[in-house]
């Protein structure tokens, strides 16, 4: 084999970074199912009509075919195939699918990879873990669980927090009827086209916003800085009510959308005070939300952008007969570890789960050591047996490589006894008698923990 | 959306059935990580070149393009990109990739999705999920690894009987030298080609590998007859070597393969007496396998093959100048899975996490069930508030049809007082006055239970 690079897009972590991704999702999985969210994977691949229907075509697909796809074949429609861009296209596929057999509203999390044919370029992943939970109702879905759903994606990222020393975040929300609803007010008759370029607010600032909006939509001067206004208005109280109402726009919608997004930051902030803000140059790019809409940022860290997004979509999911409104948020995962795990930020405390390093004193005695670490894991103590019956200290440099505290040495035998055991902290040096039925490490030393610094 | 028909091939379960294999995963992850095995990844995606290297044209191959690719842009071999069809070669590459910076002889878990773009008629599994242990060193690794790698799949499997219910299991175990040996001792120039034919000997039975091995390899009657004699021997102590020692054949590698199959044996029956048996018509498909070789048979379905194989592998992980021969056994987590979970003869005890359902008395006091489902998920209690305030008839049956065990009533208020809230175990109807900061369902309802019938 040639010599290797890494696939520019693709991380992948050594098992140091692994072990905090592990201890990460394990942390979100906790979260998710204390309130209820059951867990559900589905298919890496999706038919291409429905990756391509809702007109996402900036979402760059990757294509699956068949090697060995016979020429013969009948051309089988269900072998168009690609891999998910996000979870919320093929949870949206597998409520209908299955919705005989669910009970609504459905409340689900799903953690798995999703795949982006970005432009090789940008330095963008290309293959990363998202973090999602969704609430979806049958034909109808109560406007509480636009609140429910941030608040359970903030205990997670509070968590983040507190457990493991993240950035806290603030969640910024708007919604698309609000806007929508301004714009239409303003008489604009394709809201989505403002939508769209006013989502570019952060990237390109408000003057750039405003040359779009006169240049490429033909707004007018007035209309177009109206747009960016409401696009600045940025509150963590009801405050931006009156800011809105001050530009004198009527419009049922824009109504709508006011009460609605004046609801839910409301109640989220009683309830995690200052995690919340209505913030009215959100937008998505997603064609499908259609009221509520979040983003997240990291305090100190806003420049990384959104690292947990979603919004409510009134009819992604429908067949026609049936329609499953939904509201839900993804957390980017890889987007939020992986630069940190790459620089060695944060790691896992070694680089094996082993605790115990089990010496060996001569191949012939292989099987006293294993018996000794089957003791151990018995009682939950994860351990390895050394690979070579080396002198001492160059077994105890193996487990030191790899972080392993305690290295065991199994009595030697003198006249047929087996003389005691000692277990030694390699840390401090200090070596003690020990019992493979009965001794224990501190309980801070039994798994790898996860360290960083931000 | 059109009407809606699962991929043949690509198995997606409903929740209570996802939570049976992520049940089924964490006893994994759990036993691999006592045994100080280290959890990666890999990409989905490895290069074409890569993927087919080892001459896997029986492997279809899924192909993954660029949907957008830009005409101009450069073809860069690295965009030549299949899914991987085992963990096994995606692991050989990320330890070349990686060797600088792990610790020999490593040891990792990997537990993900593979997939193979099998025929479609065929009802085969184009996505499965699979669990690899595997042990490398760089230029050497023990033998005593050959023992230890199945020692740990079979404690894993052990756990699955025990605590699950699934069948006892046996495995089959031979090595490559002794057959190769063998062969050649007979004036065999290519063992491989008798290999790949005795690797049918389970499918089509002895008397169809004498006529391949004959009519499509030429071999007299005689040594046919002794390749496939050879092939029927299993012997669960060391009598098997006297078996082969019957048939006169002299040869160095024969040797080496007895001597080392019988040690394997022999250590494993020592630990688990009766898991494991000499079969010596064991061969697996995949060409990089170099010695030992696993398959493992679960007890009363036989019919279902192998539900766990591996190998020694001496040179896979190869970059010219420096090799990584490992040792690995892969679980068929799907294989295993898919077919119960499918019939509805295993899942999990309710369909979602929650223990209790809060009820809501009126849409306006919904904030006081929240409080009270917060107090409840603080000290780990997994639950969830009603939708919505309906008659308490119907928001008890939104928790039995999820299996939800009890349903929490908060005190209504009577002159701005609340009384005592209750709480309704809904299988036994009992309803006793309870407080959210201190009761407790029994341990047993805490969490979803998996149970299962076999």
């Amino acid at each position: 084999m040639a010599r290797l690079k890494p696939l520019s897009g693709f991380p992948e972590f050594l098992p140091q970074g692994q072990m905090v991704e592990n201890h990460v999702t394990h942390i979100l999985e906790q979260t998710f199912e204390l309130h209820g969210f059951a867990p559900i994977h589905t298919r890496a691949v999706e038919t291409m009509e429905s990756l391509t229907r809702k007109g996402e075509i900036d979402k760059e697909v990757y294509v699956v075919n068949r090697l060995h796809a016979e020429p013969g074949e009948k051309p089988n429609p269900n072998d168009h195939l690609g891999l998910h861009f996000d979870l919320t296209v093929p949870f949206a596929r597998y409520v209908l699918e299955n919705s005989g057999h669910l009970s609504f509203p459905f409340r689900r999390y799903q953690i798995q990879k999703v795949w982006r044919g970005e432009r090789p370029q940008e330095g963008r992943y290309r293959e990363f873990t998202q973090a999602d939970i969704d609430i979806v109702g049958s034909e109808t879905l109560a406007e509480h669980h636009d609140i429910e759903a941030p608040l359970v994606m903030l205990e997670a990222l509070e968590r983040l927090h507190t457990e493991l020393g993240f950035p806290t975040v603030t969640m910024h929300v708007n919604n698309r009827k609000l806007s929508e609803g301004f714009y239409r007010g303003l008489g604009i008759e394709e809201p989505a086209a403002v939508l769209q370029r006013v989502d570019k607010y952060d990237k390109i600032g408000p003057a750039a916003v405003k040359e779009l909006l006169t240049g490429e939509l033909g707004l007018s001067d007035e209309v177009a800085d109206k747009c960016v206004a409401l696009a600045g208005i940025c509150t963590s109280d009801s405050s931006f009510i009156e800011q809105v109402r001050d530009f004198g726009v009527h419009n049922d919608m824009l109504e709508e959308g006011l009460y609605s997004l004046n609801r839910v930051v409301g109640a989220v902030n009683r309830e995690v005070p200052g995690r919340m803000v209505a913030d009215l140059k959100i937008a998505r790019g997603l064609d499908y939300y259609t009221g509520t809409v979040y983003e997240t940022m990291l305090s100190g860290h806003e420049s990384m952008g959104s690292v947990s997004s979603g919004g409510r979509y009134d009819s992604l999911a429908s067949d026609g007969k049936h329609t499953y409104p939904g509201v839900g948020i993804s957390l980017g995962l890889t987007r939020l570890l992986a630069p940190m795990i790459g620089k060695g930020s944060i790691a896992a405390s070694r680089s094996v789960p082993s605790a115990v390093l089990v010496a060996v004193n001569t191949e012939d005695d292989r099987e006293v050591s294993q018996h000794i670490a089957r003791q151990l894991r018995s009682r939950g103590v994860p351990c390895e047996v050394a690979p070579k019956a080396d002198k001492f200290g160059k077994q105890i440099r193996y487990a030191d490589r790899r972080s392993i505290p305690f290295v065991w040495f199994p009595g030697s035998v003198h006249d047929g006894v087996r003389g005691d055991d000692e277990v030694k902290d390699i840390r401090s040096g200090e070596q003690v008698v020990a019992r493979a039925d009965s001794w224990n490490p501190p309980a801070a030393d039994l798994w790898p923990t996860v360290v960083g610094t931000w």
